[in-house]
């Protein structure tokens, strides 16, 4: 199943995407939802991002190459993380499918993609075991994590190196029948492949952080989980566009524009 | 004036604040609202946190006697921050005026109150200056930053250590009509003062973080900026009560709780 966020009559609402088509539904998918009967073509509607999280986590470091390449680019030596210890964005960076990325004018030139797996969780949740974790888990959806690498590496926080607006584009629907085990991230810079990996090498499971989480912390429906991303990506720059492919999913793309 | 959240009729709304009354109000004090002429009593209302914000913003290390003493206890050099750089919590932290503070089970002995003056945002701003950026607050409120310090030292970031449930105290009321100059923060844990500071004290103003974050961030109504805590704090435990107070604002009082 397949849920599209979209605008219909000047309010935000879901429907249920079957192929070209769009099917209107009363509801959501994080309560009661019933189909409207209406359906429209999915070409002529401007997807936006899936959900407004309550709060916006992130995983960080969760690819071992990936960490090898931060550590390599801040002169490290590079650790991998020892335990699922997520960490927290802001939802004013989110954007939808097909909404520019705006590069600040003071930004530098190395803005660079990260493309991401993110889970949504469907229902209220705490304690959770390795055993029904997963139930919590409405689905999936894909996430780019665009960096202003000269701030990340100055700053002492990530606030504006991953937080500018629009630099956490999400979409563009919420798959609920994804299978993990097979699928594929693949990132495409004007249509050239830049890298391809498997979804699930990550250094710890989605399983992992939600049993860890939950321990301490209530998830609640609409919160999302962004998993980290693989190894080196290359600078965007205005004019490019950028895609992310996560077979199963589907595509998120992205063209990216300069404040004058 | 002063804006109370609580539940009336199943549902959560704002009313004012006058004394010993809460007038009840159609609206919200982030959009238009207007007085519906009932009234209650506030010693028998509960009220909530005072806003749900959309992002949590944290200022971290903001005062300098704070920043000396994290430094000391971690065996680190102090070190000022130089710019207005911002973080982020999560939102199932935040709990009301008078909730417990839970500490979980597993949780050391140094379970810290931090004391902070927070700011509501009252309307959408980005690339505010210097002169026009306070406009955009709606009020101010308190918050309790409860931390534990093992957690901190030791995680890779501060998700249990700051954003386990029930961690983040925040009320009992937002107050339009603050005056930030004349105002002391103090902390009283049974009744006993452990800390008095100058509130305004800061190593930067909320208009230099107002101002910085602008330039990359839109900030929404309803999105709060925790300013950061001074000096050094105390442990807490199951049985205690920790008032905070700002002059000007009113007390933040939470018991103290351990997970069975």
């Amino acid at each position: 199943m397949r849920w599209g966020r979209y605008t219909a009559d000047g309010n935000e609402t879901y429907g249920l995407i079957e192929g070209d088509t769009l099917a209107d539904v009363e509801g959501s998918p994080f309560g009661q939802w019933t189909r409207t009967g209406a359906t429209r073509e999915l070409a002529e509607t401007r997807l936006l991002a899936p959900v407004m999280p309550r709060t916006f986590y992130a995983a960080g470091l969760n690819y071992a190459e990936h960490v090898m390449a931060v550590a390599n680019e801040r002169g490290e030596t590079p650790s991998l993380p020892e335990a699922a210890d997520i960490g927290y964005r802001a939802i004013n960076s989110i954007s939808g499918p097909g909404d520019a990325i705006v590069i600040p004018a003071d930004a530098g030139e190395e803005i660079q993609y990260e493309a991401e797996l993110v889970a949504v969780i469907g229902r209220q949740a705490k304690h959770l075991t390795a055993e029904n974790c997963l139930d919590c888990v409405l689905g999936y959806t894909i996430g780019n994590d665009v960096s202003e690498r000269g701030w990340q590496r100055r700053d002492r926080t990530l606030w504006r190196a991953k937080n500018t607006d629009t630099f956490a584009p999400m979409g563009p629907w919420i798959e609920t029948a994804f299978d993990l085990a097979s699928a594929e991230t693949v990132v495409r810079l004007n249509g050239r492949e830049t890298i391809r990996f498997p979804t699930a090498s990550t250094i710890f499971s989605l399983a992992d952080f939600l049993v860890r989480m939950t321990r301490y912390v209530t998830l609640y429906p609409g919160d999302v989980i962004w998993l980290g991303t693989e190894g080196k990506s290359e600078n965007m720059k205005a004019g490019d566009v950028c895609e992310i492919e996560i077979t199963g999913i589907g595509t998120l793309s992205n063209p990216v524009v300069r404040e004058g």
